[in-house]
């Protein structure tokens, strides 16, 4: 063999390290083993998982049931030469992202799937892989296995993103469904989404709206470039929707969707995450169960929608090994937009409201409150009254 | 100057020329002058048209209304040591074939919305992108503004997909949208979609289900690594569908769409072209208008939709120019996967099937009928029956 034969050899073949074997790492270790011939078929490209890590011990049974070596050290991996590609599935920000810096600094890239710390250090980890000219790859970050971060920084990377809105969050999605279709209130439905494993005991991240809000965060980066300071975005979860709330809007034709809403007008962007009511025959109003779906509007693109399951072990590692075999390949990710457009105050928004309130059956009651809403120059566009 | 950094700077700028001035072609030009700025922003590549060529000299105008130099000689353009990327926007198999070989053997890329040649020729262009290591960009050859090549070839690159099927033709959808809401039938609904510019005065191609036919050659080579032999493919096309099948349709919760299948069952690969009963709720046959729309069942991503405009140049500008962009990035695709299935003949494929006929009322008429049925082993699942 020759040696320029050696050193093509020696290109393709990627050796990676795994930081966290939580329900993602896992998933990502055995599709890895399933797929990586298709990969390597497909692409020339051979992944060999080196080693992985998790902080906890016990997680050393995951290791050995892939047959592949464990240490409880991250380091062991970063300072190790002979390792292509960190992949950090820790997630949170420390000690994920001291990690992520270190392992650039190494010399490595990076793979992740932590919204939470893009959300929130995003400027600083793009910065850092810039300054040691690594690349990350983040498609598991938004959105599951929907190809999403791909599909806008690499196939809309000649448009202009104008609107985005979208289910970003599969338990929110889940709950509302329930309580639509079974005409559950708020705490059953959480606690069946809990008992089957879509939210977590300690739901407040995604009944708050804060997971959206990471993705969110995300999302205004590659569209817009523009990392959102997460305090100024408006953010509303579903905890204070109620089972009358999801029947008016069925009367009324909608469905009520944990909406992510990113607009750009007048170059301000508004960024909100709240309830909305969305039309019966639209994309987003069909997004069922624990799914995800991001719907786009984009110069000269037009209108795009994504779909697929936006959460979980297996469809998630999809993504993580997607960007896995790209950055093998050496594509680097388009990232390098400077945002100049700033964020729209929550009070300055143009928008249809629902408003629901209950008031003693008196005459005149409905003129005194439209009254009300007229002197703030709010008009009615549908009324709906019951009885108690 | 130093040389390092004038180096860098010529990786940076890359230089095209596009051979062919139709629909796609001005729109490609007109999104290029509008949105390289966007692309130069955000991946530092400066792309510059430096001529475009139409056989048609009449096309000048186009490109002088850009101020770009013109040649209705293509050779101008691919000998031209100085262009990096020949982009095909011709359609059809020849010149374009002979175009797009000279150009890999003169050192370029290319980029192609060329859907019939990759689904008759994919095979040869592949193998000559391969032997003189030149990379192909082919996103605008299926679904217009949907980034579905790139999702599949890279997002998908470590899955194996199961199931595809989808809205591929914008014409016929929006003439079976027509048809279904304005109660037309299939003459009067393909006028308008004529006189609207949906369809072409020549439609044999879309309404028979031809362009369907090379999209799905295009898919099942990147999903499953098998192009077809496109006479074996089961295809028919719109044309036979009455308004009163739209209405039985209707009355049982379906909608007709003409879809296109492939999905791999036992090493077989069953692909498909024929108008099908869709159920209401599902979200392809929500599709309207000249949208398209495309159904995934991959492992371990799952299920995935990937809808947007589907034709029209704007929209597929946006894809050929996403391909311009990566490819000045040097990004290869992944095209290597060898097929190894080979097809299901149409008589194998198990599905569920609509039956319409018209009978004399006589008594047991419908016994009979079904008799038949039942002697071929073809169970009844609904029956619905009028009288005239």
């Amino acid at each position: 063999m020759s040696l320029s034969r050696k050193k093509l050899d020696h290109f393709m073949k990627k050796k990676i390290g795994i930081i966290g074997l939580g329900t993602i790492g896992e998933a990502t270790l055995r599709s890895l083993k399933k797929y990586s011939s298709l990969i390597n078929k497909r692409s020339s490209v051979d992944i060999e998982i080196k080693k992985v890590c998790d902080l906890n011990r016990n997680k050393s049974r995951v290791a050995s049931k892939f047959s592949i070596p464990y240490t409880p050290d991250p380091y062991e991996l970063i300072n190790d030469p002979d390792i292509d590609i960190i992949v950090e599935l820790i997630g949170g920000i420390q000690p994920a992202k001291k990690y992520i810096l270190k392992s650039f600094q190494k010399g490595k890239d990076v793979v992740t799937a932590n919204k939470a710390l893009l959300a929130r250090c995003g400027k600083d980890i793009f910065a850092a892989a810039k300054k040691f000219k690594r690349n990350i790859g983040f498609e598991g970050s938004v959105c599951g296995a929907i190809p999403l971060i791909r599909s806008i920084s690499e196939g809309l990377i000649g448009c202009e993103v104008t609107k985005l809105y979208g289910v970003l969050n599969g338990t929110t999605n889940y709950i509302l469904c329930k309580m639509e279709k079974e005409s559950m209130d708020f705490s059953a439905a959480l606690k069946e989404a809990q008992a089957k494993g879509f939210a977590e005991k300690k739901s407040r991240l995604d009944v708050e709206g804060i997971d959206t809000l990471h993705k969110l965060a995300i999302l205004s980066y590659l569209c817009f470039g523009v990392w959102p300071d997460l305090e100024d975005v408006h953010v509303r979860g579903i905890s204070s929707i109620s089972l009358s709330d999801i029947i008016y809007a069925r009367e009324l034709s909608y469905k009520i969707k944990l909406l992510a809403v990113a607009k750009k007008e007048n170059n301000k962007l508004d960024l909100r995450i709240h309830p909305a009511f969305v039309p019966d025959e639209h994309p987003i109003a069909q997004v069922n169960s624990a799914f995800n779906a991001v719907w786009l509007e984009a110069k000269p693109a037009g209108q795009l929608l994504f779909y697929g399951e936006g959460a979980g072990g297996a469809p998630t590692s999809s993504s993580v090994i997607s960007d896995i075999a790209n950055i093998s390949f050496e594509k680097a990710r388009f990232i390098n937009e400077k945002g100049t457009i700033c964020l729209k105050s929550t009070g300055n928004v143009m928008s249809r409201y629902y408003i629901r309130f209950m008031a003693r059956d008196f005459p005149g009651v409905l003129a005194k409150a439209s009254k009300i809403l007229a002197s703030f120059n709010i008009s009615i566009a549908s009324v709906t009254q019951k009885e108690r």
